[in-house]
């Protein structure tokens, strides 16, 4: 992930320095290169530190427990896929192409960066309510927006319609790495068979 | 779940006699109660044990370890899903009928048993392979589906159709957890929603 934005979390004290900022990132850098090669449960707070070169004394400044650098790391990558897909959206006149592009964006996104699904899925694990936390309010953003465009689309529940598309664009994203897919193969995947099924079945 | 099979499964060593089935059952669906309340890495051997009342020994005469008798359940899980999946299609005389009562009978099994996100997505943390080898294998058994029906359908690339369906479901399954839904309100969501898409969209 390359985003180094600071978030509002619960369990996670923000620091107001630039010194402070520094070392939280350092500390959630160093989790995520740890939960990226073990399970969260196999990781303690004092390998994170060591990782990171902080005293344990230290991590507690900023995070409660384990689960809230964790629950940092989850709502990192969300912001940080959110950014990903608003840059990947930002020429795109109509939904149809929002979805194209938006899609693609992510599968991209995922395959330079598999370790996305171990921490979001990994969260189930962690706490599921986190897991839920993620992916009911993004449905119900991606709901939202499908609803601004609800004249482009043939479909009244845009909630459902919008855990189809995340769920194409996750699954998508599984096949695109499990087959070391090139971004040629990905383009014509989207482009020759899933946006067709989309633009026919979902678009006026 | 509610089938007991025994299944051939690397590390796994399958009793001939009806008292080491037995064994085994109760060993498995141990392991499955203790990894429905806790994580992988949080539940020992010992416990899975004492969990089933048979000793340690027992449980290394069928299992080589702990990430065995996770796949063994793994590979129980895919087994069970593909029986209700058959049974669902059992009646259906076209593609499209076998698409929509398959996606509704995996969302009913996944409310009935939200476990199986926990352990197949949770495959990924024990061994990124078994998670791997699970979703591979079913796309290309769902692929393979898909080109027998060919004629019915308006797609080329099978393999990324068969991804893009198994996602609708998985997601669907979630929405239908995280929102409490009735058997109602997901006949609806899949008859007034994502059907007819799929219909426009994919079918002749």
């Amino acid at each position: 992930m390359a985003e180094k934005q600071i978030l509002t979390v619960p369990g996670v004290h923000v620091p107001k320095t630039k010194v402070g900022l520094t070392k939280i990132n350092t500390l959630v850098e160093a989790a995520e290169r740890l939960f990226s090669r073990a399970s969260f449960f196999e990781v303690s707070v004092s390998d994170i530190c060591k990782e990171a070169h902080t005293a344990v004394g230290t991590f507690y400044i900023y995070f409660e427990s384990k689960t809230d650098i964790y629950r940092y790391l989850v709502a990192r990558y969300k912001k940080d896929i959110k950014r990903a897909l608003a840059e990947s959206i930002a020429g795109c006149t109509s939904r149809l192409e929002v979805e194209r592009e938006g899609i693609k964006c992510f599968i991209r996104y995922a395959v330079a960066d598999p370790n996305v699904y171990n921490i979001v899925w990994g969260s189930l694990a962690v706490e599921r309510q986190m897991f839920e936390d993620y992916y009911v309010s993004f449905a119900e953003s991606y709901a939202r927006a499908l609803a601004r465009a609800k004249d482009e689309l043939k479909v009244d529940d845009v909630l459902s319609t919008a855990y189809m598309l995340m769920g194409i664009t996750n699954f998508l994203g599984l096949q695109a790495i499990f087959e070391g897919m090139t971004d040629k193969q990905i383009d014509d995947a989207i482009d020759c068979t899933i946006m067709p099924i989309l633009e026919r079945g979902m678009f006026r």
